[in-house]
């Protein structure tokens, strides 16, 4: 167990908001809840998963949306916690701890939020190892766990719980609903997992990975060195663009963000763009037409100067970026892991091609 | 306790049809089921609302969705048993009888095959004394019970909980469109009632009503008298009009099934038009422009002949019928039953005005 200090939690925000690969939400607002809750004496507190018993229960938890609405209706990090609760409620249990499905962005950060409302450790790992936006899309769908319950809240207190589904796809398509019809932001509790699932599926150590990313970040910063090459070596990840942007075209639609945006080549890569799709998340980056990085891989998309992150929602015209792809979990580059997460799933009929590839 | 025979579900298929007004779904899929259990040697139990205990538990059941869709996508009454034991699961207690949220069509008779499904009877009452679409269209709604919770099903192993609402209409948003994922049509348990609740806020007795007025029609038929005659004197109607349907419109909507109908007056109604307009059920009729009967007044379109119903989802070009209104249950002429159920509930820009003044 290990408690978070203030240094750690602006570290996180850096680095889950890189590994977020555009979505996950801004972090900003979750914080500044941090923040707060330090100042207040909370404990934040880290569990390594490895610590935790077979039958112990985790909470799996995330903001569902679209990123752009998030940022319009702030998040209170007790709605998170009201999630477990209805999902305690439901199971007549009581869980041992807390654990984000992704590490990236926002949902990074909520989970510790929401574990120090209820007094109870957030476990150092997720179900991604980035950001993803489909509830199939996870460590735990790859090894076929069960996807059910779900518990889902909004702040005007309506609250349900899908007790059965009869696929993965199922609970994508009834939870994404009932987000919709909430104003395309609900707090959730997935299907609970016990400790064995979490030790067996869950990548282990992204939260700690996302406090080491952002470290390396701040220090480049600090040392007026480039904080993105600081990302490349951090992550073992490869410089793909850099450039400005000059399109976007965004819509919220379906309780997701979907869109494209533009970037026109500076420096060495002037005179070229590169494309960029979005469904929360980058899917797909080509460069003049060729497909050159691509879902599960994380494309990320980061200020040219100070190597923080650009999402989905606050990518606009004129900004400076250098777009770069890291290495996905191995999970997700088997036949299997593709079928949920692969270029397919995000309908762009590519077969998966590696941007590590020789 | 009152057993039902296979002359009581053949005139209770004949009488709810009549009372849903349009709505509650053709009751003919349900009767054949019905009648299979009978033969089967199945106990179909009618129990008098008086007789329930004031801490009894009572499963309000109905099948949600879009009257065209249900003749399209044959519902198994085995699903309404199934909902009623996911509430049951979800409460950790059992129900002592079932009860129709409404009268109306198949909804009044699917309540007593999922009762006999689960071996406990049907309640002799319904929460609105005819058909309406949304959920907080009910005595219950009025009386400002809880709306929560609800269960909901469908036949691909899909089953959610609608735990908590910020309010009716919201119960209703939620609940609809998990029905419209399921494909515009789910089987749901709606909020349980105590003993004490149906006896002070359901409509009593609507379960032998509908019989007997199903037994008016049989019996008009076999003596070649007039059923729609029948039908008048049993709930002392008032006729409107009779004439030719020359005129559908119909669309499938958000989970309803939406529209409109005209009549081509013939013998004394000759010359003159009636509108109709649903909403699942005949909510407005209007004679050459000007509103002769509406919600919450039972507005039933019969086939001049044989005095059967036609639904919405039924009627048809050339149809020769007789538009009649029945009186409502009085709750719902009060100022709180018309904000739920009167003509404003509906889009109808009008003050409710009884087709019954003087």
């Amino acid at each position: 167990m290990r408690r978070l200090g203030p240094s750690d939690i602006e570290a996180l925000a850096t680095g889950a908001w890189i590994l977020g690969t555009g979505g996950g939400g801004s972090p900003y607002h979750a914080l500044l809840e941090l923040r707060r809750l330090l100042a207040q004496g909370a404990e934040i507190r880290v569990l390594d998963p490895a610590a935790l018993a077979d039958d112990d229960l985790v909470a799996v938890v995330s903001i569902q949306g679209a990123p752009l609405v998030i940022q319009e209706r702030l998040v209170d990090s007790r709605l998170i916690a009201r999630a477990v609760r209805v999902m305690e409620e439901h199971l007549g249990r009581r869980f041992r701890a807390v654990m984000p499905v992704e590490i990236g962005g926002m949902n990074g950060l909520q989970p510790l939020l929401a574990a120090a409302h209820l007094g109870i450790p957030a476990v150092d790992a997720d179900a991604m190892g980035r950001a993803f936006p489909e509830a199939q899309m996870t460590t735990f769908a790859v090894g076929a766990l069960s996807p059910a319950p779900l518990s889902t809240v909004d702040p005007r207190g309506n609250e349900a719980v899908v007790t059965r589904v009869a696929d993965w796809p199922w609970m994508e398509r009834l939870s994404r609903r009932i987000c919709t019809e909430f104003g395309s932001i609900a707090a959730t509790c997935k299907a609970p997992r016990t400790g064995a699932e979490v030790k067996r599926w869950a990548i282990a150590g992204t939260t700690s990975r996302a406090i080491a990313l952002g470290r390396a970040v701040h220090a480049a910063r600090a040392a007026h060195a480039d904080p993105i090459a600081a990302v490349l070596a951090a992550e073992r990840g490869r410089r793909l663009f850099a450039g400005k942007i000059v399109e976007v075209e965004r819509r919220t639609t379906t309780g997701f963000l979907r869109g494209r945006a533009e970037v026109e080549g500076l420096g060495e890569d002037r005179g070229a763009r590169l494309a960029l799709a979005f469904q929360n998340e980058w899917t797909l980056a080509a460069r003049d037409g060729e497909p050159c990085a691509m879902t599960p891989e994380l494309i990320c998309v980061l200020d040219s100067d100070s190597g923080e992150a650009i999402g989905t929602e606050t990518v606009r015209y004129g900004q400076r970026v250098t777009v770069i792809v890291l290495p996905a979990a191995e999970i997700f580059l088997t036949e299997r892991g593709l079928a949920h997460v692969g270029p397919r799933a995000f309908g762009h009929d590519l077969d998966f091609r590696s941007a590590f590839a020789a």
